[in-house]
């Protein structure tokens, strides 16, 4: 497999847009044409989840049917739709040797994801990895075994209808756990990067054992401050839905830092606002003064990503302790201000060291559709290569392109 | 040391250009001012290491004197005279939800570099670090140790002057070897980023143990190809300036590649270029049967870095040989064609998979100076973040940046 990820990868980086726009139309097609065998597939994964006793939002995650199928069949038309990263060419200028010099975007090569229960991902990112010129191995969760087989069958028979090598999509044929020790490790690990998506243990692990670059995101601890000069209704909407509008997302807030100039004015208004919602507040010495029904948070409250109805508050005497708070505490994921201020924003915009920095808008928006990237692999805390949502261009690099007539080095 | 440099970071990342230009002049007035120390130092070192035994070419990279120092110093200055990468703001855009957003380029965090005898090392890396807004954690062979700690001492007396933490640039109080893994690896690696210059055994015992990422460059193997269209005499030219224009440099070339259709005529011409430069010439058996003094070429010449006055040549019947040829047995460094055919070099530039590709002039031209950037921390052949020469920029990232006026997600 490795060796037919390696030569895979060679054609499908110099493959041309029309034709892997064809390999993404055929493999939508055969979706299409497999719903049913698909579906069985999926019966037999919900079966065995069942037998082992798999918890219900393990098997929600794990269940496929007509919609959701259709959803998969739906991000593979958007990722034809999105222009090709692969070639790109920018920066080119004569430099005083006469050589033309400049930048032109390629593939980073055969891109390995390990995941875990959603057979979803192996259709999105099979569609990713292609357009952007990548060779990539999947390797899914056992728990989706067959589902992402069949899939995987999907995906084979579009590349093959195109003439592209079926090996530019190899999805693990094993759920055996050496397998992934072969795509990540060992003298000659199988991927020349590797993304790995789901819980924290899973991303740690990998990390670990990685010989090869990873792209990855751990937690999304993400925070809104409310500047001392704010406009109180637009704090308290973005208070709303950085937290409320989903819990177990990696861009939902876990912490609100509120300036404690308005913070005996937001703090009663934003737990009438959270009361609806049931968020448990856990708050430090000053916001419990303030809310009495509010628990005391503890120093790892700062630190936590709850992904669920609970939110850490404290209040702080300036944007400089906010700002400091949230590159300690905080995971480099996504942090808002709510300001008026225009120095006091910028500051913080340029202070806080996160993947997103947001000002007057809700953590939520940090995401590869709403930053007009579409389609995302994930969202990046790595400090290197790509930070935030990855998109196409998130799989690709550059390299230097060089023009001259002859020169040589004097 | 390691909270030390975590709290600089906060400093020096958002430190305004100018503090930085000032602290870069303070530290090249403080070298100018202690060459006699600096020099004294050295001169410890250069005794310890005659006393050991070290070899002529290792004394010669640990030697100071004054040209050097004043080479030293002119590097500083050609640092202070670059645009300064941080906070550069790109591609801003309003999205359909009414939020803008686009990148603003950032420092990595703590960079970590670990390098062998030549001390000037310790401050071009300083010097690059400083100015793209990152701190540092300098690690230099215990050969030049006290090299490193006269021109130390020079960087903290430049920081302290302008008020920056002395901990921006930290370097390693001790020779110990411990160290290093106290920077790349453990619980809490002390560096976000490492860098690693040096031989190439050094460099793959640091990626393997490193728990952070590595910037890196392993080998130079860099092709030359002649096309069967092509200028012979720009053909010579630049295959004698790629090989013999230095030697022991990562852009040098240790193969060549030449058509079938003209390698007649090229492999004689070649053989009376190269002879004045006494470089042995490994051959393909039809090189062999054209020069009859080339020595056979083995498997393992196609994979060699010769850093001396040795190359490999190879007879191809195809540019596409050439470029399976140039993936499959280089170092993704730096490859280069000569041809006068407009699709041939348009092929040769997608299709190479190296951090440099050149059209008609010599694999010496990859170098940060010759592109433009300046002063380079060392030439990356990693699939991710940097590909090539990386300078200031290749020492930043980019953070998403969003603005709005109260947005909230649907």
């Amino acid at each position: 497999m490795a060796e037919q990820a390696k030569s895979a990868r060679a054609v499908i980086a110099t493959a041309s847009t029309q034709t892997k726009n064809s390999a993404l139309l055929a493999i939508k097609e055969a979706m299409a044409a497999s719903r049913l065998s698909i579906l069985q597939a999926n019966l037999k994964d919900l079966d065995a989840g069942r037998n082992q006793g798999l918890d219900a939002a393990l098997l929600d995650r794990l269940e496929l049917n007509d919609a959701r199928i259709g959803g998969m069949i739906e991000g593979v038309e958007h990722i034809i739709a999105l222009p090709d990263p692969v070639g790109e060419i920018s920066r080119m200028a004569r430099r005083p040797s006469g050589i033309e010099v400049g930048l032109m975007r390629q593939p980073l090569g055969v891109i390995g994801i390990i995941y875990e229960s959603r057979p979803n991902v192996t259709i999105d990112a099979a569609a990713l990895c292609l357009k952007s010129g990548n060779a990539c191995v999947l390797r899914g969760g056992s728990e989706a075994f067959h589902s992402n087989q069949a899939i995987a069958a999907c995906i084979t028979t579009g590349l093959q209808a195109v003439g592209l090598p079926a090996a530019c999509v190899q999805v693990a044929p094993t759920a055996d756990r050496d397998f992934v020790g072969a795509m990540i490790g060992g003298d000659a690990p199988m991927c020349d990067v590797i993304i790995p998506r789901g819980g924290k243990g899973l991303i740690e692990r990998i990390s670990t054992d990685a010989r090869v670059p990873v792209i990855k995101h751990l937690d999304g601890n993400c925070h809104v401050y409310v500047d001392a000069e704010s406009d109180l209704q637009q704090a308290l909407q973005i208070l709303e839905n950085a937290k409320t509008h989903r819990y177990g997302v990696c861009n939902a807030a876990e912490s609100f830092l509120i300036h404690e100039d308005v913070a005996p004015t937001v703090l009663p208004l934003l737990q009438q606002t959270l009361a609806p919602h049931s968020v448990e507040i856990r708050g430090c010495e000053r916001v419990c003064a303030m809310l009495p029904e509010a628990k005391v948070a503890s120093e790892s409250d700062w630190y936590e990503e709850y992904l669920g109805p609970i939110v850490a508050i404290k209040v702080v005497a300036s944007v400089d302790e906010a700002i400091v708070h949230i590159n300690t505490y905080g995971s480099h994921h996504t942090d808002a201000i709510v300001s008026t201020n225009y120095t006091t924003v910028r500051q913080f915009m340029r202070a806080v060291d996160s993947a997103s920095v947001i000002a007057n808008a809700s953590t939520r928006f940090a995401d590869g559709f709403e930053y007009g990237l579409g389609a995302e692999i994930g969202i990046s805390t790595d400090r290197i290569h790509v930070r935030g949502p990855v998109g196409l261009e998130g799989l690709t690099n550059q390299k230097w392109i060089v023009f001259g007539d002859g020169q040589v080095r004097a």
